[in-house]
């Protein structure tokens, strides 16, 4: 029996034990949003920094303005192995309303949901307990059968992910050479389907515009000056009607830009996922895509940037009517962007397009929230090969590389702060019911996520020795 | 001395009693907004009726589900008199916020402005009363100068105006064959300025609707569907921005249906009253008229078609960011009518017109919000061109004839219930502050506005013996 298979073996054997353990930490109510739980989210730290030094690791808590983050070190095998960050999140989200919950959210259990498919239940099984615990389980396994690790192994668990992370990014500057690894591994996101793992190799960016569009200085009487004066919710349609042309791409000046066509292999990987236009839109009450024309859902949503209005608001908008003309109207805007697409340059483009269409006697003011390039690992960069194969080897169906039509500000701050590529794989199913009552962990997603780290982590050792 | 000025020399002289008159009904409190009023509205109609009654009238309070009508009727001097109905209403506005008055609003005043220019101050004295009191007191001095009234005159007065007149139409319909008259005078307008009288001739329509659109069916995450998933703030922008051409003219078929030029000389009349845009504009911060290109701000006010949106809301409108994509998306929209415009046609035409940019996953609803038509006097009538005559004699500039941009549901009523022809004139003027605190009413508009019935009775009885 070769090592990795002894190490994988000993997961089997001893998943009682693992699962003992992640209840141990889910029974911690380590809420990061309430100000009642502040204890129990340094109890969680504590929990791990324990649970990391009886590993080897040199653990400890170190403190934020916020929740405390847990950093710990391991020097692997070898002086010459890779070094990897893995990174999770041990605060869980709020409970309400709890009496949906059909078993107590910090009391977890192992239910059977249908012959042969048992799920962790409670607060924190999926997100992000559970996924963290797969990556401090593969090190356990490791540590118990080869009496190491086969990479260097920095561990960053912070306990204010599900409230916007604000002690995150201070932190990782002021810690930036301790932290800084060959790569970052993230384990917070989703399998494709319960057989079929998934890496995440393109995140789309985000800039968020709300603009104001100020015609006259009061509201007026529509009887009174209607048909002469500006009315600013014309204005503001005009603008958002504007945003796209009539094959739904976004019209503003270089867009584009930087926008790279996605390789046809990938296309084709995508196309045999099964996502329809139908099955896709169809869980939400629609069925017909809006977005750029010829694009698959998949495309649309993973590879492609976006205009979207987030949010409107003018005018009288009470029960009823009013004929007023309103003095000002709003609009919240969000771009997503792709590839190399600069976030400053799409903001002044979107700023100079509005100002164009905005009457010399009626103002504009802006407001910028937030912009973020898009992250999109090569998708022949060895790490992602690398942990495809791994992934391939373990379940039933090969890895697939997919998109994520979100942001994940992490990610963004290891590439620009640290340097690093991140490999984000985690094994959540999408009827988890994060954030959620019920949320639950898949027992497989558990048991097979701790052998996926295992075939990774000595895949990546192995893929420094060549 | 002729009768005619006998009647207009006896105002004069007794000018100071009308408005001792006109002091004691501005001391009743008539809030009809207000239920702790109740009895003063009540009171104030009594008022009024007693003072009809003490002229000859055949005078009473009616009630209503809300506050009472006053209804009273003279015979005139002959029976073939010409048959007018004079409407006018004896409710008045809230006084909030009482700290900002500089007289007790319910303690009338007369004080002096600037050398020579007089006002009378107090809640009413503008909106309506002042107004009103104007006409009986011109019958005061006929009935006492000439022993009774050149025309037979029923008074309508309504204590609900400020709120609505819930009552007023059905008391229409179920007294139509008593109030029925050759025309009706209605005494709630403005002058064009202190020295020129103004008959409005014109008063737009109204037909008012809100929209909302649904797309999903529930509120998405922009990073998951963005790109796929139909929003419907983009729906409703792409609407509301489809409304106006880029000459400023509404796009919906049909709509310029029954639109009429006005005459050039009516064109020709309103451009001498200076009434730049950007005078009228100013006053409010703008300065480019922003509706049909080629007309002045009169015309565009006073006789053309608009299409407004009063208010617009969807998706995230509070403080800072979310990344969502709206379920649904909604906006009032209204249309000014004029001429013979219909509004039901436009309001089928704005619903098909709408109907036709909504994609077929996504769905539209329709509330209606009131429909009525635009009122438009022939310029050359002869009713327009007697008072037109009468107003010139009285005051130092000719008088005018206007349109105005909103409507006034009584003149409808008027037409549509009991087939008649509005002459509306009025002595208000643009700084009278009505409906905010230091309402004041010129003492020249009481005194010329007694004097301007005087002469309007007395050439209407004239026409009639023609």
């Amino acid at each position: 029996m070769s090592d990795l298979s002894a190490v994988l073996a000993h997961t089997d054997t001893t998943l009682n034990v693992s699962l003992e353990r992640l209840f141990e930490l889910l029974r911690i109510p380590s809420i990061s949003t309430d100000p009642a739980f502040a204890a129990e989210c340094r109890r969680a730290g504590q929990w791990l920094v324990d649970a990391l030094t009886e590993l080897g690791f040199t653990a400890e808590l170190r403190d934020t303005p916020g929740h405390p983050m847990v950093v710990a070190h391991h020097p692997g095998a070898t002086a010459d192995a890779p070094h990897v960050l893995f990174y999770g999140h041990y605060d869980v989200q709020p409970v309400d309303p709890v009496e949906q919950w059909q078993t107590a959210p910090f009391e977890p259990s192992l239910r059977e949901y249908s012959p042969g498919r048992k799920v962790i239940t409670g607060r924190g099984s999926a997100d992000d307990k559970g996924q963290l615990m797969t990556f401090v389980e593969a090190c356990r396994a490791y540590k118990t059968v080869s009496g190491s690790l086969p990479c260097r192994v920095t561990i960053l668990f912070e306990g204010e992910e599900e409230s916007g992370s604000p002690s995150l990014k201070p932190f990782l500057e002021a810690n930036a050479a301790e932290l800084r690894a060959d790569c970052a591994l993230v384990c917070d996101t989703n399998m494709w389907d319960a057989d079929t793992p998934a890496i995440s190799a393109g995140l789309r960016g985000l800039v968020g515009e709300q603009i104001t569009i100020t015609a006259a200085d009061r509201d007026l009487h529509s009887g009174y000056f209607g048909g002469a004066a500006a009315n600013p919710i014309h204005i503001l349609a005009r603008i958002l009607a504007g945003l796209h042309d009539a094959d739904g791409r976004v019209t503003l000046d270089g867009f584009y830009d930087g926008v790279e066509e996605t390789p046809a292999e990938i296309l084709a990987m995508w196309d045999t996922l099964g996502r329809t236009a139908e099955g896709f839109l169809g869980e939400v009450g629609l069925s017909i895509p809006s977005g750029e024309k010829g694009r698959s859902v998949l495309e649309q949503t993973w590879a492609r940037p976006t205009a979207e209005v987030n949010g409107i608001i003018g005018g009288y908008t009470g029960e009823g009517f009013k004929t007023v003309i309103a003095a000002q109207a709003s609009a919240k805007v969000s771009f997503r962007l792709v590839g190399k697409q600069d976030p400053s340059a799409i903001r002044a483009a979107f700023r100079a397009y509005v100002e164009s269409l905005v009457p010399a006697d009626c103002s504009v003011s802006f407001h910028a929230h937030g912009g973020s390039p898009a992250i999109q690992l090569p998708y022949d960069s060895p790490l992602l090969g690398t942990a495809r194969e791994a992934l391939s080897d373990e379940w039933p169906q090969p890895a697939v590389m997919i998109g994520m039509g979100g942001s994940i500000p992490i990610v963004g701050d290891f590439q620009t702060l640290l340097g690093m590529e991140s490999l984000l794989v985690g094994f959540g199913l999408a009827d988890d019911r994060i954030h959620s009552p019920n949320e639950k962990y898949e027992l497989q997603s558990f048991h097979k996520g701790m052998r996926s780290w295992i075939r990774i982590l000595a895949a990546l050792a192995e893929r420094k020795d060549d």
